[in-house]
């Protein structure tokens, strides 16, 4: 069949106007012009370095979380997460990291309680919608290229894969910004609006989502020894600009992405029988690259 | 909040008629009457044994993919997938294994190839539906403790964390059986209806997610060296009764499984301060526990 389709192809585009070629999602992403293509700002990733060497890099979203996020920024300016760990993976949930000392002072700079900041206005935001019904949300799309839910007043982050959020205790406002959680499994839609999200990997999953699970209530480490120590994570708008990450992120108001989002929804490429016509809010990750 | 909620709920019980307690999810499955649970008959489990220790357990669900099943059960008696390996570990998609030796004849009773069972028709089966939306299907919903989706038409099995399914190459009658992998992340729903799902694990996921990504196209694994050991997959009903695993699936027909759905949709145990009212297919996992 790959064979076959191939060749059609091909004698289809040298003897008359063809109807365009079936183009996979990756072959969307890779043909996709520079001014697809956004730079993520030094001053909105963070470098996760783990002890056992690998960098992980968290792209923030100021925009949903600013208290929270300036938190971040002052916490990891102060070096509270240098010797901290991985303290639980739970399976099909997340992975969440601590800094070495919870019972520390937290630094000037960080408000506590923040506030519940779960959602925020859309007046004035354009949702790039996703064009599939949303079992969370009335309408679900992208917002300058991160997955949202919105109810025509209100709009959110969603809890996909690779997005990172500030671990709570039971009052919303308990929230500080000093517990962080990546999401490794199906999307826990059901924490939108329950928790603050601050932004998402993009670069690194692979060395968190493989880690073992814990075996205590909630996928905590129940031994210390387990843990996954965290040698530093840094503001990348303080590296060295020759170690700073360079990594683009498609925009999601872009020709490319709109594209990109209908090719996940009805896959035409070879292996494929039976598009679905539809397609996930997070099922349809934004695409990132290394700056070429 | 917390302490404020709980007090509230035990004044109310112990004065009045009150509103019943809030159940969390997990609350009401560890509640959940006998009746609500369904045995996983040996018949329908195969055995994992990972080389390193470990056991991951099959369920298969013969239903929808009879041939796939019998092929599956043939090559499991010829001991096709004893000493074989995982090979192929892609981030948030699947885990993949294989037998020892690909190019080994099939034994007796493998149709290759075999049809593409990648759905059934609906006549004569009820599908208890999630009440959310569905990016995938006219109707998701369960049918006897399987995620499903429908059109109205033909039902069937979804691409959920820890469903199992039968491996192929272009042509969609190309799988045999003789690879099989295993949903590891977001649920990739745009496979349903092009790849035939036979079954899901039901014990040990926690032993594949974790497995280090391949780094190879597709996550396949470049080295061999790294590839994870397979001691034997058995069929439970030829195991010792004594060393069968004892599982059981909550009936999704049942009173407690809709109220398990409920509260996975509109979660107000202590932690939430807004309720999705929806829920994903996948976001519903069906209970799983040991026999008590």
């Amino acid at each position: 069949m790959r064979a076959y389709l191939f060749a059609t192809t091909l004698l289809a585009s040298s003897v008359m106007a063809a109807p365009p070629a079936i183009r996979s999602p990756g072959e969307i992403v890779a043909a996709a012009p520079a001014s697809a293509w956004q730079e993520i700002s030094p001053e909105n990733m963070l470098v996760m370095e783990l002890a056992g060497g690998g960098r992980v890099v968290i792209e923030l979203a100021p925009g949903f979380a600013p208290v929270h996020i300036a938190n971040i920024r002052a916490l990891v300016r102060d070096g509270w997460f240098d010797g901290g760990a991985i303290v639980r993976v739970q399976d099909n949930y997340v992975v969440q990291w601590a800094g070495r000392d919870e019972k520390r002072p937290m630094p000037a700079g960080v408000s506590v309680p923040a506030p519940a900041e779960y959602d925020r206005p859309l007046a004035g935001m354009k949702v790039q919608p996703i064009d599939s019904p949303d079992p969370y949300a009335a309408t679900a799309g992208f917002v300058d290229g991160w997955p949202v839910g919105s109810d025509g007043k209100q709009v959110w982050l969603a809890h996909c894969y690779s997005m990172v959020g500030v671990g709570r205790d039971m009052p919303p406002d308990t929230g500080s910004g000093a517990e962080l959680y990546a999401v490794i499994g199906q999307a826990p839609r059901h924490l939108d609006r329950n928790i603050a999200l601050v932004g998402r990997i993009v670069e690194g999953m692979e060395r968190l989502s493989p880690l073992p699970r814990g075996t205590g209530d909630l996928g905590f480490y129940t031994d210390p020894g387990q843990r996954v120590a965290i040698q530093r994570i840094r503001d990348a708008a303080d590296m060295p600009p020759a170690e700073r990450p360079r990594l683009q992120v498609m925009r999601t108001d872009s020709p490319a992405f709109t594209d990109y989002l209908s090719a996940r929804a009805n896959r035409r490429d070879a292996f494929f029988v039976r598009p679905a016509g539809g397609v996930d809010l997070c099922n349809a990750p934004v695409p990132v690259r290394s700056t070429p």
